[in-house]
């Protein structure tokens, strides 16, 4: 059959129709959540009498509920019985070492979910009428630090595993953790290198969170304290590595290039910079999770963006780094950005 | 390979990301309708900055926007130039006969979005605790009437085809257009059949959007109006056809069914019951349009529900009516259900 031969494709509102629904989506989720009902039928509701037993719901509200997440595969259902996929037993079930139910508070946070309600606007005017959450000591960052450390687990394990490549045979590595939330980042390169000590920055009220999981690691004696801005605060010197996670998508290019500047100034000769970002293609259309990350900066922050390697690469050599190389952490949306400083 | 070779599939959170961010998804789409966007595009605009002038918006929003309705594939990207999908064209350019663009301010509606962020209290207690915009003459149904009407051609059409079938032999046909809206069901069945009356109920302030559609069609000598609720106003009598659109849903199976029997009252021996609804199968989980339905009635409405058709036929039988039939309109995520009154 030639092309010509193929009919035109039938107009379909399906997709507007279901774009439409992702409000609806999110927050069903989100009741899920809300309600643990994951973990319910993790440990042995599986009809919705007893789901909704076990989540103190109506059973009408349950029904419906486990339904609509059974067409959105977050959950099966065999006759009368739901079950988990595995993907939601091993992030949804609140047993589970990865549960990502603390998340919502930071990713369905209304600051969050109030700049998209008046988007039109940020377009309009290039930017959210908002600050972004990035006056000192917003709670929001105390969520983001108590929710998001499950999912920064394999770019944590990615950064100890160069910065264990680099510095394992140095007697006493020399670790920056700017913006470091809930420490993860730091904490993981830390139990790599059993000497480095590890020098967290964030506001005073999320260095709380990173401060107590170091000690829970047992690391509180390697584990020190910078409170205040990566703007204003002084880094110090003689860093082996610094990390900027989930930090530079905030700030215009010239913004970020002031943090770099500072960064590689407290760097020993060789050291690196390591950041943590979504990362999109030139294109800025592909990968999908990486080139979608710009819509939440539009909605949430005055300047900030998804930037691309190219963009960073002119960012880092701006401040006096080497060229940098990117390292995708593939399933998830982010990339590692490794820039040296000269020998 | 047997099965027990296939390794594990690896933990992926991006599901959990997707279904959170399709509350950023659903504005986009939103922001990108205020600006008129997609009319811009067609008319000629495709590149950042002819888009940005054109709808009034800063480059980075225009820049942004656009990148993501490419990634949510509303527009294709060919270099720095834009331009729509076929279904943009169709139905996000204002200039096109079945632009849906109207159809956002109920979609989206404030009263729509609110009863999400209250969904885990609705899950709890069964049900919203708002009233499912069920008052008299709520102003959403105006919305509703101004908006959704080029949703609903494929199922005036084929209302239409049914009953020309059934009734082009009679002198005159009377058909009731139950909960009429934008009057489009009665007013299409009404072209097909020249010359049928169609009385048309609904609040009297949506009832001000059909009259004036049917005078836009020259049929305003056979267009009566019955202006109030579905429960509590008079129908009369001797009707050949009863469309129900869009109802139902809001109601539980009790009162439904003294809709169904007032209609059955109404309707000449052999007359038909015409209902429009999301119908899933017996499963409730497919498919997922209209599956997905009663996640809006569980969000919005105290009782309301997507019945599948064995119900439907439960609530016909009961109200008197012969057992009906289901006619899906895929790609439309709606089904007519058909029931006769016996000869």
């Amino acid at each position: 059959m030639s092309a010509q031969q193929v009919p035109a494709t039938q107009p379909n509102p399906m997709q507007i129709f279901n774009t439409v629904q992702g409000h609806q989506r999110a927050f069903a989720l989100k009741a899920a959540v809300d309600l643990d009902l994951f973990t319910a039928i993790g440990k042995g509701s599986h009809t919705v009498n007893e789901i909704g037993k076990a989540c103190h719901a109506s059973e009408r509200g349950a029904r419906i509920l486990c339904d609509v997440l059974v067409v959105m595969e977050f959950l099966t259902k065999t006759g009368d019985e739901y079950a988990l996929t595995s993907d939601s037993a091993f992030f949804l079930d609140s047993r589970s070492p990865a549960y990502m139910g603390r998340a919502f508070k930071f990713l369905m946070h209304p600051t969050q979910l109030a700049g998209f309600e008046q988007l039109g606007n940020a377009v309009r005017q290039g930017g959210s009428a908002g600050d972004g959450s990035l006056a000192p000591n917003d709670p929001i960052w105390v969520d983001f630090a108590n929710g998001m450390a499950p999912l920064m687990v394999p770019a944590a394990q990615a950064m100890a595993g160069l910065l264990f490549e680099a510095l394992h045979s140095r007697p006493s590595a020399k670790i920056l953790d700017i913006a470091a939330s809930h420490g993860l980042f730091g904490i993981t390169v830390a139990q790599r290198l059993p000497k480095a000590h590890v020098y967290a920055l964030d506001w005073a009220n999320v260095l709380e969170v990173a401060r107590e999981n170091a000690s829970k690691q047992g690391m509180a004696d390697r584990y020190h304290l910078l409170p205040g801005s990566a703007f204003d605060v002084e880094y110090g010197s003689g860093y082996d590595a610094i990390l900027i996670t989930n930090l530079l998508h905030h700030f215009e290019l010239a913004d970020n290039e002031k943090i770099l500047k500072k960064a590689r100034a407290a760097l020993n000769p060789g050291g690196q910079v390591i950041i943590l970002e979504f990362v999109p293609n030139d294109d800025r259309v592909s990968p999908p999770g990486a080139a979608m990350f710009s819509l939440t900066m539009l909605g949430n922050t005055p300047h900030g963006d998804a930037y691309t390697l190219a963009e960073y690469a002119a960012m880092c050599r701006n401040a006096g780094l080497e060229t940098p190389r990117q390292i995708p952490l593939t399933p998830m949306p982010q990339s590692l950005v490794v820039a040296q400083k000269a020998f």
